[in-house]
């Protein structure tokens, strides 16, 4: 059993962290800090939270392995200290997901405070970098829509089937915005509506540029993506579209979803579906799915993720790191299943 | 490990039974049925369970226990043969809840199949009556409603705090409706909508009458119960209205909640709240959230509860009766937390 | 035609004025104001409103009649210079509902700077006082809950069928809570919730029982007032519990709905349904839908109204009492119809 | 004053022309049809248009329009008759949109009963077809996805400033599949969930295609279109994205809006906005909201609309194509605005 401790357990991924926790059957979940709400106890901020009977303390405690829920910067400058004393972290922000220390400033528009430790960082797309996560004591969890593309483009991509001209429109309920108080997150803004953003370019797009440039020598990918907010709480579902590669223009849909099989063989949590996949499948579960189909017609593949944003996009790939690194079941503590209706 | 078979799946309180099941550490979901769906895989009805990897049948295998999700009427009568078999079941329909056949003759249209198992049968609301279920072999899984309203009032009711004069106001969401092709249940008649119904008597009206009254000596309360259904899938929160009972009409708000804390004391899944609670502090979990409080400008006691109608009051519920039934662990497979946001 | 200036239009309920009178073929919005919005066209903070063609001013011009959407107190003040030049008023917040300055502090806790302007003022529901309103300059726009409750319960009020224990049960969607950067607002909080709130005592109880209390000589009703929060932006649905008085309790539901029927003949905007009303049968329109029916297993009355709070129960009903107010037709710039689905 | 019947009032399409000429100015609906309802009242459907006052019935009566609000194949069958006769139709279904008898047999599955009426129909886009419409006799009401898409294409495609290499990813809210009762439609399946459909080729794909190709004299657009169902009412939200052709690379974002802004200069419905639009801006309106951007990481243009389903991507644009007819002002009826929140 391992202790377990929370940074910033007052947002909704720290929550998600915490609610996931509450039933790992070899992790306890014992020391949770928030900036706001330290002094309080857990259940005052979040009521469901109540049974786990801990209080928000500004210091994280004496535990085997942090994570932290902090917004980026705020999370690196956290983290410093404690990687320092050489405590196993899992960093569910965007401070140790980028190689590149100026593609971090240009993005974020702050300098990274410890370049250094970008190089030993791992991105904790599990899928992808298993091995190196449960070697690492520094593990970047993947931005919520950066792990729905990577899943979804990843084998056609390895493969060579597409070019790099991809289009990526992913569509997000609102929890991916956070529990501030924005405008924009209020019912009245966010009920019945669908509401593009970030079109001059997102966060989130560099992480998908990155992963998908370790998986194929060539010319980088050449990345648009939207994301879209949508009427609902969780959830994201991605729709990516690339041209078929010269010479792979005959692909089958039925030879792409082969090729997806083969490549997602044996995982847990990522399935290859046979129907187009729906975010409501993966409510509450770490499960992304994953589809690949080709539109005849013109010649494109289309692949198609969904997920939860909380879950895998988030919290509970963390705890996925956090069991790799321990040794421990890659599923302890995760559900594979959604909750349905 | 015992082994489990649910009887028509392809509902969503079936569904969720099955959900449920798949993270039981003592029992095994091994044989399902489903009126439509015998010969399909159970993923080609519910992707989400693909998982899961049963085939629905039409009859059930030989398990150590059965959950029945079918309508009333079809339940008893897919369950008399097991019955006689000697087979532990626990049923969600309505078929064993009410210890009168005339009384469910009246309610529900048809005559009772088999009279002299009511008699035998528990009404499984386990906080009532934990010792029978464990004694029983044929336990009633309690309606959505009557859960709500009865650990709403239970407290208040049996000492003898409010009259008999009760209003229960109940808001619940659409999934309690079922998966029926049903135009009130599409979602552009229900989104954005709130809906009264059954003014004329709601069937789960008897069952709340006859276990307030089992509490009690003293005239049977006069109940008023009007469900709404508000645009959300999970989630049933019940508002309750009685006078204070004369002599008590100084009780204040403290001295009420104090006595649902006693009453409460020690149970996991009914957890008495400072605060009035929301749904969604119950979202897929199998508690039941009570709060009380008192109207001083009226003297009327107020006591609302908030549950996940397929889980605390549904199918989360048969798997704690059957808990009960084979001396496991009362929680195991079930989450004392919410999903939330 | 007139021309109209609308106090803090960057709320809801001014941006829901200024809709209406977009269409209003008498009327002509010419003047908006706004605390934080001055100096920016309309079409920035409301880009629905851009064809409005307004820039957003800090003192309303020269205009026949304002309409405010401040919050209480802040529009009291705000409109006291404009009343003392005898400039017609719809006031939609509550600083002259109440004719009890008491009461008004009692309440909302701060003393009312103009005590003697709650004579001259008028309740402006209009189906209660047509004819007052035509012919005052003081017009106080109900409170959104209050509007349904007392046109749920007045014909049974007015006519003695029932007695003072009346329960008023409301559900109400988000928008009611206004534009405000509320925790509680946020839609990870709000969607697939009913909240219930304001358990001591809401501050639109008063003006419930002070309507009441006008219709009938007896002693005041005796009313336990408890809104929910349910996941919608529009709509109120009121479900009203009350004995049927003595003497009365043979009605029936058919006398009962009879006697709804007489007394809204003639009205446009309040319909007697004869079934219960759904909240989305009155999106974006005018009309307050009300049905009654007794419940004859305990002799009470039930009796529920369903209505957009931005309409019927806050701008719509002001621009029918500023109608009312010029001589212009009643229904001028308002729907009857809802927008369904 | 015109006279108007519609042909299937049943449907959402026909609810929606019904609730706007309740308000039109100049036409007054004077009968309505439907294939299960005949002899009901219309508000005994739908009882939010109970002021309407009509009774279903079996043929349309005597008027001086028809909106026929039939799916594809019967609306034919029940408008030859009516054509032969010379009465001026709007189709709101699909049977007269397409130019070529094959291509509709090859997407609609049905040979076409009247092929020699396509070449005299005109598709009712109103922005690109306005003359003709006014000059035409029947005219085919485009589809929901059609509306959004070619409005959001139609000034870029034109001035050739993209190759033909598009994309189009839509969202649109649940009512656009109608009250039929398909299991997809329930709320507990629709809500929150994110659904891509029609991966294979929606038929909504060669409307886009033909009118397109009427607009530039090259090779056809080569387009793949994905339709996905989100959990709202009404809306549909359209992303296009498409290369920039050679020789227009170095087009800017703000040249890009100015070439929309004067493509629409002088319309009242389409609206070139100067940020991302929302399909809440339009709801319950008869506006389209178009922008436009360039990403200039990657040489692509993004161009995105948002209308109401069923108004300008349905029975409003059919009013409009009415009004048109009958040398109407084009407005009549009709918002600019929607209901928001």
């Amino acid at each position: 059993m391992i202790s377990v401790g929370i940074i910033n357990v007052t947002g909704y991924m720290g929550a998600e962290a915490a609610r996931l926790l509450r039933r790992h059957p070899h992790a306890r979940l014992t020391s949770v800090t928030g900036r706001s709400g330290a002094g309080k106890s857990l259940g005052e901020i979040y009521p469901h939270l109540g049974p786990v009977g801990l209080q928000v303390v500004e210091e994280v405690g004496d535990v085997d392995v942090v994570i932290s829920a902090l917004p980026h910067a705020a999370s690196a400058a956290a983290l410093l200290p404690l990687l320092d004393r050489g405590l196993p972290v899992v960093d569910l922000s965007a401070d140790f997901r980028l190689k590149s220390a100026s593609e971090y400033e240009a993005w974020y528009g702050v300098a990274h405070p410890r370049p250094e430790a970008l190089a030993r960082s791992v991105y904790g797309l599990t899928e992808l970098h298993r091995e190196a996560i449960a070697a690492s004591k520094l593990v970047a969890g993947p931005g919520c829509f950066p792990t729905s593309a990577i899943l979804a483009l990843a084998p056609a991509w390895r493969a060579g089937l597409i070019t790099a001209d991809i289009i990526v429109d992913s569509k997000t309920g609102i929890s991916g915005a956070g529990r501030g108080l924005d405008l924009a997150n209020l019912y009245g803004e966010a009920d019945e509506n669908v509401v593009p953003y970030s079109l001059a370019g997102h966060r989130h797009l560099p992480e998908i540029g990155q992963e998908l440039a370790g998986l194929r020598e060539s010319p980088p990918p050449r990345i648009t993506f939207v994301p879209h907010r949508v009427p609902m709480t969780r959830g994201i579902l991605t729709t990516c579209y690339a041209p078929l590669a010269p010479g792979r223009e005959s692909t089958t849909a039925a030879q792409a979803l082969e090729l997806y099989r083969e490549a997602y063989a044996g995982e847990q949590f990522v399935r290859v579906v046979s129907s187009p996949p729906e975010t409501k499948q993966t409510l509450g579960s770490n499960a992304c799915l994953v589809y690949v189909t080709v539109d005849e017609r013109t010649g494109r593949l289309i692949a198609i993720s969904a997920l939860d944003n909380l879950v895998k996009g988030g919290a509970g790939q963390g705890i996925q790191d956090m069991n790799l690194m321990f040794g421990l079941p890659e599923a302890a503590g995760l559900d594979d299943i959604g909750l349905y209706p």
